[in-house]
């Protein structure tokens, strides 16, 4: 089964993932490595900062290589973003093309009340840029479900929601196992 | 006119349809009966509930072969469901590849306020199932409408929004009706 | 850079787009204009109002004839809509078949608060009609960020939110040259 999980930064994507993951035996893919091994399989780029850099139209076909790999896997939880945050706007992690080459059996939301997103950025040393507005990290989970859905309707996978709450991600973890049948 | 008809349980989804249909002198078609008629023919299944034990890929393409048979029809009402929920999460009733074969000129969201959903599932005594929150029907109503707005803009059909609120099944009616311009 | 500009009548769409052409030195293009002058060119209308009256499929053919002419423009600001309200539902302005030919960069939601929206149109003395409510302008607004949001996963266009509030033009248009690197 390949499961796409998503979340805003700070709302405890990789915590959930790696409980689930060992509790479901089932690997974690992150796309911007397997994005950055195929580009530099091919001699595109020698670091994972250059990806960003290379032509849009390059960029695209390494992106659809890469979903031709992952869509090979049977199993994987696979690590991306909805939509990532830009200065450009909400930029889709996995549009359409290359969602069709993954074909997901389900798309994962984790999702936290956006005060508690707020405040676990907040604690985060390593962020140096302007925090977001408790506002704005709601906007961006509002979008994240909107293109979620459109990304279950495109390819027929289910879209789950696990809510991953202060204290408990015990809980979140079950959730998402449900996934699994478990 | 083909116009897909959807609801989450409990919003009065049948009555609203039946007005319609009535009124508008178009055929009720439920796409899972479809499926079911087209599962038999081919051998495949003998009971309704058998469907869903199929191989997902078997599955897939019965849903294709109803598709294509509800999208020959010149005038239907389509019972269906954007959304379903399920322990995998929420699943689309008509993904993309389904959608494009059924082709439908609208895309209906039957709706009430999550209270009233609750209320009416609360009386409902064939239901035996824990029932969901208000909340998790607000959730469910919400996803819906970002299904249906994608399922829109995938094929081009108008998503057409009928309250259905309590005592007032008259003026749902009358809501859906101006979807065929009475 | 093809930029598609929507928001919902009344949100101040062509005072921010006008800003952002100027100062970016980018042409605005209407997308009903275009629509309008490619079937004055194949006789099939004299006025602009006759489009509507074009049998659907026609009316699809010229959309898509349409689009693959401005999806040749290196950089345009297009003027079209998200959903547009009518009495069969939200219709989507650009369905996939004419956004895969248009292929944009970035789709712009113009918004603003809801009662600022009707405040507006209440000013405005050429609005002849019943007005929408309050609460009906939110809830345009809010289907057309998942309209817009299901057109970045298709497209793998990027969704940019542009408030543009009371008094503040030169913040919308500051926050919309975002979108050109200004």
């Amino acid at each position: 089964m390949r499961v796409i999980v998503t979340g805003v930064p700070g709302v405890g994507k990789t915590s959930v993932m790696e409980g689930v993951a060992h509790a479901a035996a089932v690997p974690i893919v992150n796309y911007g490595t397997v994005m950055f091994e195929e580009a530099k399989a091919h001699k595109l780029v020698a670091h994972r900062d250059e990806i960003r850099k290379l032509p849009a139209e390059v960029q695209r076909h390494v992106q659809a290589v890469a979903g031709e790999k992952v869509g090979k896997m049977t199993d994987a939880i696979i690590d991306t973003h909805c939509l990532i945050r830009t200065t450009e706007g909400y930029l889709p992690g996995i549009p359409m093309t290359v969602l069709t080459m993954i074909a997901p059996h389900v798309v994962v939301l984790v999702e936290a009340p956006p005060a508690q997103i707020y405040a676990r950025r907040a604690k985060d040393a390593t962020r140096t840029r302007d925090p977001d507005s408790v506002e704005s990290i709601a906007e961006h989970q509002q979008m994240n479900r909107a293109a979620a859905t459109a990304m279950g309707v495109i390819s027929g996978a289910t879209v789950k929601i696990v809510p991953n709450l202060d204290g408990d991600l015990e809980t979140a973890v079950a959730v998402f196992l449900e996934v699994f049948g478990k």
